[in-house]
């Protein structure tokens, strides 16, 4: 049985070299070079392929860490290690029911994949806690000694902190996603009824706002922006892009992401009471400061102890927090 | 700032010698004596009185202790101490915010007026993390490392143990009848909406049965049943004798509250994955095993790692596990 992580954070950052970093998220991969102190040195970012199965995958972010290290001048085998941050179940560094993922089905030896391809030992850990572990140990959580990290992206996940050190559960904890706001409310991209995750995630917030538009007539500028922009998808850039140019379908959208943020955010806070929440991931980096203020203005009527809520902070790493966060897995003492 | 509890439970069980437990609910007082091996000697309940403010409270609390202390053939001021589980907020034995306790308006010192009553030391705790440290040290969550104790009575409270110590955050943790299981539903008693409470709660469940009867002419016996009992509130005794009467209202609205608790317990087990689940309180007692598998039940469709549902039991310790609970306050080392 698992439980809490054995390493505190803060004992785990001490690479005595220059180490890589990976994220890979259900749109994005994002590779980082970092020195000692943490410092990125080089960086670079892929689309996640939309086919090709893990092979594939694993194949974009050998390129995406390899135009890392060029940036850094240094060569992927000279690097102390690379950590990576995925989805999915992550055992001994073989990756299963990674669901936002393409055809990633079965368990992916992702860790021996990448350590053959760049010549360097790799580790894999969990996506979400990576860049939880690095907000609290480098970014906005480092003055807490409690922390809910919110991801806010593809799906929606969570990493937690407790008296300072990571709480996995039996190893599948931090679904905050799947939190449920809505008994027999909408339906969630997991398949379930009324999780947070179906009105707050990018997936579930393009197949509802795709409905709206084809079905009911609902205008909307979202897919003109996303064909001008050459995506398949609505990424939260063509979300931000909306809100900008006044598109109502999408700020309504986007209200009833907040509010369901709001309540099963409240509801953990409610449960675990701590200090702070830092709202990461895709959306919640890119529409920043005014949203992280509307998701604390929309969990303090649903807070039981509204005199003390706690701080709710943007991601102070920003977009590459959780290709930092997944460099910190590279240290010399384990 | 707090967190988790400095001392883990198993270390807090050694009282020298006998020692006095009250769990001071909603509707009842519970006392009890122990002996070191937490054997109860004697017993004591009485109803919470529902006027005469915090002064009655403890009146009463004193006479379930010395008549518990009577059965038992010892003198309260023969006690190593005596320990009390309250609701509300307690700092250094003052009581405050115990808003399910009749007019307990401001701060009372209900250690030190319980103290001068007895003549012992009195150690005041929260009801309901002393009620699941009981079944994590002695009950239903020995086996488990990691638990979370659901109470169903008048509210619905939570405790938790995590990595085998208790979790209460910055002093409030535990709230998860304030978890939302429904944006814009039921009004709570805390004045909320969708609070997992407004559903399950004892006291939110009375108040719905009598508008569904009043106001809507549904039929039960559950009024009559009250009557009967000589209760002027539907007791967890009541609304058990009116299941096995075949009441269908009754039914209906326990069919709604097991529904709210699978919702509300599911989406802490998907942030938490917990080992373990102890239903306890008066409603969860009484009701027994049938609704803790219906719990269990009504879990499974919320939880997101559904192949590792943890185990769901009944509160091994039964209706006494709060004033056993309370009772492991008084320890030799603190």
């Amino acid at each position: 049985m698992l439980g809490r992580a054995a390493l505190r954070p803060s004992a785990m950052i001490r690479p005595m070299a220059k180490s890589g970093g990976i994220d890979l998220g259900g749109t994005k991969i994002q590779a980082v070079i970092v020195d000692e102190d943490h410092s990125v040195l080089g960086s670079s970012r892929r689309q996640t392929p939309t086919s090709g199965g893990p092979a594939a995958v694993a194949r974009e972010m050998e390129i995406a860490l390899r135009d890392a290290s060029k940036a850094a001048e240094i060569e992927p085998a000279e690097l102390a290690g690379v950590g990576v941050g995925s989805p999915g179940v992550i055992e001994d560094g073989n990756v299963r029911g990674a669901r936002n993922l393409p055809d990633w089905e079965g368990t992916f030896p992702l860790a021996a994949t990448l350590q053959d391809a760049l010549g360097c030992e790799v580790r894999v850990g969990n996506d979400v806690q990576v860049a939880t572990d690095a907000e609290f140990s480098l970014g906005a959580g480092r003055l807490y000694s409690s922390l809910l990290g919110v991801f806010w992206g593809t799906g929606v996940g969570g990493g937690l902190i407790l008296a300072g050190e990571p709480w996995i559960g039996r190893g599948g904890a931090g679904e905050i996603g799947h939190v449920v706001v809505e008994l027999d409310g909408a339906r969630c991209t997991c398949g379930r009824r009324g999780c947070m995750e179906a009105y707050a995630g990018r997936a579930a917030m393009e197949l509802h706002v795709r409905k709206l538009h084809e079905e009911k007539g609902r205008k909307t500028d979202l897919f003109k922006l996303m064909q001008e922009a050459d995506r398949t998808r609505l990424t939260s850039g063509i979300w931000a892009r909306a809100l900008e140019h006044g598109d109502k379908l999408a700020g309504q959208v986007l209200d009833r992401a907040v509010r369901a943020l709001g309540a099963g955010i409240a509801s953990v806070v409610n449960v675990l009471d701590v200090e702070g929440v830092v709202i990461g991931g895709g959306l919640g980096i890119r529409l920043g400061h005014p949203y992280a203020k509307r998701i604390s203005d929309e969990m303090l009527p649903h807070l039981f102890n509204d005199t003390q809520p706690p701080h709710v902070h943007v991601a102070a790493l920003g977009d590459l927090g959780g290709a930092i966060g997944a460099s910190l897995l590279i240290r010399p003492e384990a």
